[in-house]
């Protein structure tokens, strides 16, 4: 079985062991969002591929859910001790060795897929990770703040910020003009099922989705949708501030009705939101919390089952 | 009393530790060299210059000599373990942080000498450290192999190779086209007098002679040269493999008449080398090791007296 998964960062990558644990001998490949990319001292930083690449390579931080096991801080102490201006960035020393390695190859004219690639020889990921675009695309975010409206990067919104500013847009900068990564449209055109985990609907999958020429991909392939909303909150993360800006509804049929019937053919809610609907899509509910591996694989069984059904 | 010293890495900046002990109230300005200066993994690398400002600043390992007070190596096992093509080079966590800031300035369009400028705002060294150059100049040092003559960078054949690797010539690649940084020839030109610490001969002191304007600026004013050679050694480092690749002897008189009269007005060596001449400068005998804070002063203190003789 081929299946190809589109994917933000720690949602999404825990969702994809359940997947991987669910069918263990599936053809995994995952559509990572890059829109959350961002520059710092130099260093091009790729928070969603790295959380997919550490967690699907058993080297995550389980209680923080990104960055590495066993992390220290030292270099950040230090950037703070010179006032550096993202000193707010959690940068560690083990995986600022990662984002070096990207910039030494990066620099030498690889593009992001091959670096991306490189980078999992060493994870052995059991799963081939692209990169949405080799495209430089950065999610900004328009804010109100006490003195007017103000344009930040997403992960200043969102990691700075904790996502406490309103948000009035959310625009993925140079999403129009990218092209999907080689792979990408070769992979959903030959998936049997193509999964969306319960990832960020706006900035992770949305983002995603506005590549030119995926959303079209998708349209001909069965596609399965897991709600990262449960009883009307976001399991995990701010996806509520990022909903409420784009006007839809924090809930799971919200969002169902959002991705709607051209992309999705069925929407998995959690047993908390049984009564959902989505003209168009088949839905159905099960225990959505990913509380532990097992259940995190029962989930992604019933998304599996769901496909075929 | 204004100073100007040329300096190189460890053994300059140990010394400029005995010249501020030796004339507190003088205004010290170092012209540092940065032929050593390297590009890895995006970062820009100035290893004399931070060798420099760590030591006047008092954060340099003492027992090294190079890098920060209670370092640690978190990120560069992860290099290592990444197979990344520069693990050699001794990259610390906390070291690595001052070339992130650097890296955000350069790339903001600021000048190296600006970027020093502000690093040293924490650092506080109590002198102005001057890059040679804002441009960029690297040495590269051709060596014989046993499948042939390649050429390596400077650290690259410095570091990795111990310069083990028989040098046949060194070149300071766009030192021709380089201009002195800002405040270098202003500083050379108000000075009462110019120190050569017991720097590389070679790649250090002579390095920054090659920036087109200094070696004719320092020809107007008293300077004071101190040997790095010992007893025909270097006291530390491996000149010798410099001096050789050049075809100068490794001894204290060598070095002196390699300099020449054009450049030196005294030449300070040390007890073992007493019988030292040098045509047209004047030669003084005193100890040159540099064992602890009141051997240095009494170096420097030497170098000044010269120079006033």
């Amino acid at each position: 079985m081929r299946i190809v998964a589109l994917a933000g960062g720690i949602g999404g990558a825990r969702f994809l062991r359940g997947v991987q644990a669910a069918a263990p001998d599936a053809e995994l490949t995952v559509v990572v969002n890059t829109g959350d990319d961002i520059t710092l001292y130099g260093l091009r930083i790729c928070p969603d591929l790295d959380t997919v690449m550490y967690t699907l390579g058993g080297a995550i931080d389980e209680q923080r859910g990104w960055g590495r096991q066993d992390e220290t801080f030292v270099a950040r102490g230090e950037l703070e001790a010179y006032d550096a201006p993202a000193a707010w960035f959690g940068l560690g020393d083990r995986d600022l060795a990662t984002h070096l390695v990207r910039r030494q190859m990066l620099d030498a004219g690889f593009p992001l897929s091959q670096v991306t690639a490189a980078l999992c020889v060493r994870w052995q990921p059991g799963a081939a990770l692209l990169p949405m675009s080799d495209d430089r695309v950065e999610t900004h975010v328009r804010v109100r703040t006490d003195s007017g409206e103000r344009v930040l990067h997403f992960q200043e919104w969102w990691v700075r910020h904790r996502a406490a500013l309103p948000a009035t847009a959310i625009v993925a900068v140079g999403a129009e003009s990218s092209a999907p990564a080689p792979g990408v449209l070769e992979a959903i055109a030959a998936a049997d099922v193509v999964l969306l985990p319960p990832s960020n609907p706006v900035v992770s999958i949305g983002t995603i989705l506005q590549v030119p020429g995926i959303a079209a991909a998708l349209a001909a392939r069965p596609v399965v949708g897991v709600s990262p909303i449960v009883g009307g909150a976001p399991v995990r993360g701010m996806a509520d501030a990022c909903l409420t800006a784009i006007g839809v509804e924090t809930s799971a049929e919200a969002v169902g009705r959002n991705y709607g019937p051209d992309l999705l053919d069925a929407w998995l809610v959690d047993t908390a939101d049984a009564g959902a609907t989505v003209p168009g899509v088949r839905v159905r509910a099960v225990p959505l919390l990913m509380s532990d591996l097992a259940a995190t694989t029962a989930m992604a069984r019933a998304a599996l089952e769901l496909a075929g059904a």
